[in-house]
C-alpha cells in the first residue's frame, strides 16, 4: 500500500484517484451487441451466449419446477442464512417505503405527492467464480416490496450451462418468478428492448462488468432508467488508537479479495497502529484462498496518516467510498459529519461484510465516487413520485392572478387563460 | 387533431407513439462543444457563446449588484407573484424533507437511512423568446431547501445579451447566488468540466434543447448525475359529460402553445363533448398571439373517443403522459390508479397552468413515457440517501454465522473472516 502523510488539499488528488476505467471505449462494441438483440431477439441471444460464455443455455427461461426445486439441493445451513439475511433486508427496506404526502399548501390549493412502483423492472446479477445470491436478495427483496408488477432477473449461465442452485432458492425466498440464464451486454439489451422471451423492462439494475455497465449505459440514451454507473467495489477505513488492528485488517482484506481492481484505503490518526494493522494484514493474507487477488489490489491501494478523525473524515468525504468503515470507539463524534458515502459502517464490531449480506441495508452502492450523487439501491429506486394537485373555487381565487401574471410575463397568452376561465366562471358565475 | 375510437389494445401504439426525436444524431458535435470547453474552459465558453447566441456577454458571470438591482425593474404586480409562487413551492417542498430513519432491524443490528444534500449541483434553465423565470424557481427553490452548497444557475444571454431581469429576480428570491450568463451545450459541459469561473458540479437538472439533452446525456457517461432525460411537453386530457369544453379546450391549447414539437392528447368519453372542446378550441385559438406554434402542435395531436373513465385511465398510464388534467367532476373514481404520470391535475378548476407556476408542485417533469420511471424534480433529486449500521455484541451473535456462511458460499473467506474474527472475540473475550 502506497503511504501518505497527509498535509494540505494537495494531497488530495492522489488519495482520491481511482484507476481509469474508461467504459466509454467499450460503447461501439457494445452497441453492436445492442444492435443484434434488438434485431434478431432470441436468436441473437443464443448465440452470443454460446460466444462470449461458452454454453449453451438448455432454455433461456427458468422453469418453475427448477425455482422451486433450488431447496432440495442447497444445505439446510445456508437456506437458513439466505432466510435470516431476507428477513433483515425486508424488514429495514419495507421501513423505507414512502407514504403519501399531502398538504394544503395555501387555502382551496391542495397537493399530494405519491410513491407508485415502476410497473416492469428489470434486476441483473453478474456470474463470477462462485454464486452471487447475496445480490439476488438485495435486488429482488425491495423490488418485490415497492410493488412492480413485472420483476425480471438476468443473470449468466455458469460453466455448466446453469444458473447455481443458491441463486434461484435467493429468487424463490425473494418471491421472483421470472429468471433468465443470460449475461452480459446481451442481458442488458434484452431488457432494453425485449425479445421473444424476454419483456421490455422501464427500469435495469446491478451491477456488473464493464461491458454490463457500457450496455446499461446505452440503455439509458434509449430512455431505459437505470440504477447508478458501476465501477470497481472499495471501502475506506478510518481507524485511531482504539480501532482493533486485526478487525481492521479483516476488513480491508475483505475489499481486496473482490477483485485486482479493488481500492482500499486505510485512513489513520497514528503511525503505531498502522504498522500493526499492516502486521496483521501480512499474517491473515497467508492464508486467504484469494490470496494473489488480494495482493495485487492492495498494491494499488492507500494508507493515509492523518491527525485527528476530523481529519480523516474530510478525506472521506472528499473520496465519497462506496463503504466506509468508522472502525473507532469515538465513531460518534465524526459519523454526522458524513456527506458523501454509499453505506457506513460504525464501531469495531461492524464489518463491512455484515451489510454486504445480512444487516438489512443493500449492498449495491454507488462506486468511483458517485456517492456524491447517488444513493445506494433502496426502495425509492423501484418507485416515482407523482405529484397530485385538485383546487377549489378558494384556491382558484387565492392563487389565479400570480398565476396568470406569471404566465403573461413569460409571453404564454394560452396558459394566462386557462386558469383566468376559471376566475372568471367563479367571479361571474352566471355568465 | 387525428381522432381515434379506441377498440382494443392494437390502437394503442398509435396513441402513445411520440415524434421521434433521436439527439443520439447530435452526440458526435456536442461531443466536439464538451471537448472544447473541456481543453480551453472560460475562452472556449466565451467564443461558443458568441458563435451560438451572436452575442458577446459582459462577463460570464452575474455580479451581485445586478442580481440586486432586478427588484427595482420588474413591476410589483410580477414580483407579488413571483413571491407567491415561490412561497407555495417552497411549503409543498419542504414538506418533502425527508426524516431519517432508524429501525432495530434485529437485536443489536441498528440500521438508519439518511438523506444528505448533494453538495454540488448545477441548474440549466433554456432561454427562449420569453424569460422563463418559473423554471428558476422550480430548480432553485427545492435545491436550497435541500442545503446544496454550491448551487450554480446557468442560462443563455438574450438579444441583448444578458439574463432578463425577472430571472434574476426570481434567483434572488429563491436565494441563489452564483449565476452564470451561458447557455446551450457549452452551457452543459462547463457544468460538467468546471471552468476558471464555473464550478464542476455533481448534478445537472433542467431542461432543455436536442443538444442539451446530449450535452446531458454525455455529462452522465462522465460520470456527473443528471436529472431525467428531456423530450417536447405534452399533457393529456381525460374528458367526460362533467367536463367544462371552454376549460379543456384552454388546457389543450395552453399545452400547444409551447412548441410546434408539443403533444396534445384528449382521451373522451363523449361524442358530443369532444365537438364542443373542439369548437372552443376553434374559438380560442383565433386569438392567441402564438397561433401558429399553437396550430401546428395541434396537427399532430390526437383525439380518443373511450367508453367509460376506466378505459380512459388505462390509455393515460399507457402513453405516461408529462401533465395528466383528469378534467371531471368524477376524479375521485379514477385518480388512485394513476400509475404513470408526471404531475396530474383534479377536477374542473385545476388548470396545468396552475402546476406550471404557483400550486406548489414541480413543473420540471420526465417527458417522453419516462414517467414509466422517473419522477418529476422533488427534493430526493437534491439529495442522496446513505445508510449506517451499528452492531453491538448482541448483533454480531444474532446475525455472524450467517453472514460467514453466505459468504463462504460466495467463496469470499475474507469476507467470512471478518464476521468471524468478532464473532470469536465475543465468544471468547480473553484471547
Amino acid at each position: 500500500m502506497q503511504y501518505i502523510q497527509y498535509q494540505s488539499e494537495k494531497d488530495l488528488e492522489r488519495i482520491i484517484a481511482r484507476p481509469t476505467l474508461d467504459s466509454n471505449d467499450l460503447l461501439p462494441a457494445v452497441q453492436e451487441i445492442m444492435n443484434k438483440i434488438k434485431t434478431n431477439g432470441d436468436n441473437a441471444l443464443i448465440e452470443l451466449t454460446e460466444k462470449f460464455d461458452g454454453t449453451k443455455p438448455r432454455s433461456i427461461c427458468i422453469e418453475k419446477d427448477q425455482i422451486e426445486a433450488s431447496s432440495t439441493v442447497i444445505s439446510s445451513e445456508l437456506k437458513q442464512a439466505i432466510e435470516l439475511a431476507a428477513a433483515n433486508i425486508k424488514k429495514f427496506h419495507s421501513a423505507q417505503n414512502p407514504k403519501t404526502l399531502e398538504v394544503e399548501v395555501t387555502p382551496g390549493v391542495n397537493c399530494s405527492q405519491k410513491a407508485v412502483a415502476i410497473e416492469k423492472v428489470g434486476l441483473y446479477v453478474p456470474g463470477g467464480t462462485a454464486p452471487l445470491f447475496s445480490s439476488v436478495l438485495m435486488l429482488a427483496i425491495p423490488a418485490v416490496l415497492a410493488g412492480c408488477k413485472e420483476i425480471v432477473l438476468c443473470t449468466p449461465p455458469n460453466r455448466q450451462g446453469k444458473v447455481p442452485e443458491p441463486m434461484l432458492y435467493a429468487a424463490k425466498v425473494a418471491g421472483l418468478k421470472k429468471i433468465y440464464c443470460v449475461g452480459g451486454a446481451q442481458a442488458i439489451a434484452a431488457m432494453t428492448f425485449g425479445t421473444e422471451t424476454i419483456p421490455k423492462v422501464d427500469k435495469i439494475l446491478g451491477p456488473g462488468n464493464q461491458y454490463v455497465t457500457a450496455a446499461k449505459q446505452l440503455a439509458f440514451l434509449q430512455g431505459t432508467a437505470i440504477d447508478m454507473p458501476a465501477g470497481p467495489s472499495e471501502v475506506l477505513v478510518i481507524a485511531d488508537e482504539t480501532s482493533n488492528p486485526a478487525f481492521v485488517a479483516a476488513d480491508l482484506l475483505s475489499q481486496a479479495e473482490h477483485g485486482v481492481d479493488s481500492q482500499v484505503i486505510l485512513v489513520c490518526t497514528s503511525n503505531s497502529q498502522i504498522r500493526a494493522i499492516n502486521k496483521e494484514i501480512e499474517q491473515q493474507l497467508e492464508i486467504l484462498p484469494r490470496k494473489l487477488i488480494a495482493t495485487e489490489a492492495l498494491k494499488n491501494s492507500t494508507t493515509v496518516l492523518v491527525s485527528d478523525l476530523e481529519e480523516a473524515m474530510f478525506i472521506s468525504n472528499s473520496y465519497a467510498p462506496e463503504h466506509l468503515i468508522i472502525a473507532s470507539e469515538n465513531f460518534e463524534s465524526i459519523s454526522p459529519k458524513v456527506t458523501n458515502a454509499g453505506s457506513v459502517f460504525l464501531g469495531n464490531l461492524t464489518p463491512e461484510s455484515a451489510g454486504d449480506y445480512a444487516s438489512g441495508t443493500n449492498h449495491t452502492l454507488p462506486t468511483n465516487m458517485a456517492a456524491r450523487a447517488f444513493s445506494g439501491v433502496n426502495m425509492d429506486t423501484f418507485m416515482k413520485k407523482i405529484t397530485f394537485q385538485q383546487i377549489t373555487e378558494k384556491g382558484v381565487q387565492n392563487i389565479g392572478e400570480a398565476v396568470s401574471t406569471m404566465a403573461l410575463n413569460e409571453e404564454l397568452q394560452a396558459h394566462a387563460n386557462a386558469m383566468l376561465l376559471r376566475l372568471n366562471s367563479i367571479q361571474n358565475p352566471l355568465t
